[in-house]
């Protein structure tokens, strides 16, 4: 499966006044990281939603456990992995680092969804593309580059 | 145990381009119902952080599934609960609704934490008040109410 | 011309290690507070935009003179005008208060604006309907209104 | 006078239901090109704060001019330059480019500012000390550089 690493500076404005990170920037950190695991496996956001006539990759489920604090001036790492493909949603992990120390793992479950039908502000959940599901499980080849490896 | 409802006007700026709440602005959510629950336990943070002499009630567990989502305009409902008291945590659920719909649900781990004694920048788990405790559970009572309470 | 008030709850997540708002967050308010406005006109902005086939009303300039500071658990009041309408923009004033203590100034213009007919990822400021600049400017009537108030 | 260069990408969740950056999440940057500022003049302010015993740097004026807006995916460069030094305040300017486009001109004055020595809930402005005076202005030599310097 796929795997993605992204360093993250904690600003300023990103801590509170326990001079912590406020914790829900942890989860706007999720959805950059999988922007950027996205990317990583060839799947530019922004093109790839108007292409497929999707809304996006809302979140269904997400969780998370902090296992220590971060404060501004720190840079972390992002360890952000494809953990399960199903059939129109997926999960993906994060694990964040400051040097060696642990700071957090969490977890969220995204589906492929487009504007629902007939109800206005709804969405329906439809089937991964098989480019997507390719592409997120690491099998994904291209015409070029399969002949290209055939031939080692 | 205590349930408080506090309501939200979902603003354009929480949105994303899709046009629905960006996920990581439930959890900012959580927490503001999480200080509104203090409040209506009698527990201002402002006032209650510096007089213990901690530096507040980190999260250390987070989670929520999205049910729906909810766009700019929309009023959502949320009533939180304090689910779970332990000796130097607590849990609080969180449940959003827009008019019967419910939007999601949430439920975060929390410790009561001071400035730890000897490492900067980590924090240390103490024991929860026993005031805290009794306010949060429902179970306290002011010297006068009592008396008035015995009288009746 | 039209004002509106409105009230805003700081919260522990809005402020930063300074223990004081985190100085964008304002900007976030304006944002709110011009939202408040244009529905006290009798514009909702959630209808307003789609049925006029516009993305919005983007800021072209903004600013702000930050005066005293605020703290969460305090309750601001916003004094949101329209102060200016134009062809194709308008500027609107907030003045936010704490108590009786000014707390900030602000001014910001914004344009009526739909995307650009051959340029992707850009707008184009076009000429503000008559109805949205009679019910900026106040002087908007309706039907019934006009011959109630013409009776008295 | 100093210059500093920063990279931003814009994220998904920067951006309202208008697919543009939210106005105030610029302001936000601002924060943070100030911060990549000092640290590139020498001045880290995680450990500048305490050092000196103030609580920051906080803003008293910001403006913006908006001249093009940005997306999700943009990569941006910000040009911050220490405009003005006073007494016991700056002035930075920002520039925003997205390749050769620019999309923001800002400018925000901050003051050296330490808690009130009476009032709760209050700062103090207080005058700049020499070293971060000559660091801001780039006058600042180090003992060691000097001589180096004065060599040649």
């Amino acid at each position: 499966m796929l795997v993605n690493r992204r360093r993250i500076l904690v600003e300023f404005g990103d801590c509170d006044p326990a001079h912590i990170v406020f914790f829900a920037n942890y989860f706007r950190w999720f959805d950059d990281c999988t922007t950027a695991l996205f990317l990583a496996a060839g799947l530019p956001i922004r093109e790839l939603f108007p292409s497929h006539k999707v809304l996006g990759i809302p979140v269904v489920e997400a969780t998370a456990q902090f296992l220590a604090p971060a404060t501004h001036g720190d840079e972390l790492l992002v360890e952000s992995t494809v953990a399960e493909i199903r059939k129109s949603s997926f999960v993906i992990t994060h694990k964040f680092f400051h040097g060696k120390v642990r700071l957090l793992e969490g977890r969220e479950t995204r589906v492929w969804a487009a504007a629902h039908p007939t109800e206005p502000n709804r969405m329906k959940a439809l089937p991964l593309p098989k480019e997507v599901v390719e592409r997120l499980s690491g099998t994904h080849k291209k015409a070029g580059k399969k002949s290209a490896r055939t031939r080692r």
